[in-house]
């Protein structure tokens, strides 16, 4: 299937969650960290998110710096990358930071199964693509995204989306910033979520590189293609 | 309070967990992995688990290399380290491996709470020590432990005992294999399971060091004394 290059950018702690069991977002990485999740950021055509990620961080996935905002402008492109949302039901809050902040398209991916009502109201914010019956066929979603000139795009969880996004073989590298502290507890989410592997599906990687910064390590990993 | 220093060695998938959702142990790492392993127990002076990794993995625990066995005993000591199990409720199966297998002194914590029968039947393989009303108190224990010329003890997990003693400041520094691939799953065992920590409360940790070992990395990190 033709998709784009796709990878997984997220920070996690040392005993691998993204959050606390609260769903809040703690400061796991520094100023390095930031500032290279913002290059990754301007230098791919779209940011994808999931509807959890929105609900509980709110985050407006835009480009920080002013240098490589102008730079996006220079060469013709908007200042942000495409940015999606994951989002089955249409569960996006219309006065989520994404609408207001930024610029550049937005996109919302639901299913068939998601309101009419919420999806009337969205479209008022953000282009709508319908794909899947009860939740978004993400085949499907990145399929069309290729169809649509994506040829790099970022991910930037939860772990409900990256579950998804590798248990359909459709991630081609992940790049964890692992911080200096541990957060624990059964119900804090976790770099991948989900169903989980059994222990016959697992799913291989290639340490692609390790780099000290902000007090943690940057992993840079590969997915094995499955033989 | 007097104690030995503590250190938990674990090895987890690059997204932080010890196991697949079924708890089933997976190979993580690599030979020189558990040569790393067996060389830490082969110079600890006990080796501490949860009754969970006990029912899960039944772990014997033993040091494997005959070199490490043979200079344990020119030494003077047993040739396994002193294997300690927490077992609130006193659930360790007469037929674990820890009791079959190796040598030197076996102790199972138990909780007052813990069934007398079985606390019985577990006097007949293994010391017992009783600390804590409905659940082992790890701070009596580790301190019991120290009086009983415990000075280096390794805590070889599981999530929960990992949890109880970061939360109970009774670790000294952490060791975790990250290994090459995902297991995902929202119910798979993490490194540090339990409450967890709220935003407020997180863990701090030093980056002691980082190597490259098995296709994966071995972290060190030391917990940063709370202020």
């Amino acid at each position: 299937m033709d998709r784009p290059f796709i990878f997984i950018n997220s920070a996690m702690s040392a005993d691998g969650k993204i959050s606390t069991k609260q769903r809040k977002q703690v400061r796991v990485s520094g100023n390095v960290d930031f500032d290279r999740m913002d290059e990754l950021r301007a230098t791919s055509d779209a940011v994808l998110v999931g509807i959890g990620t929105v609900l509980a961080d709110d985050p407006s996935l835009t480009v920080k710096s002013n240098v490589r905002r102008t730079t996006r402008r220079n060469n013709g492109m908007n200042e942000d990358p495409f940015r999606i949302v994951v989002d089955s039901h249409a569960r996006t809050p219309l006065d989520a930071s994404i609408f207001d902040k930024g610029s550049g398209r937005i996109l919302i991916a639901v299913s068939k199964a998601a309101p009419h009502g919420c999806v009337a109201s969205l479209r008022q914010k953000a282009e709508i693509m319908v794909a899947g019956e009860d939740r978004v066929d993400l085949e499907e979603l990145v399929h069309q995204l290729k169809n649509m000139g994506i040829d790099r795009l970022m991910v930037e969880g939860g772990a409900t989306l990256n579950w998804g996004l590798l248990s359909h073989s459709l991630v081609d590298e992940i790049y964890t910033f692992v911080g200096n502290l541990i957060i624990g507890g059964v119900g804090a989410p976790t770099l991948v979520d989900g169903t989980g592997f059994g222990e016959d599906e697992l799913l291989g990687l290639d340490l692609l590189s390790a780099e000290r910064m902000d007090n943690g390590i940057l992993l840079k990993w590969r997915i094995t293609p499955r033989s």
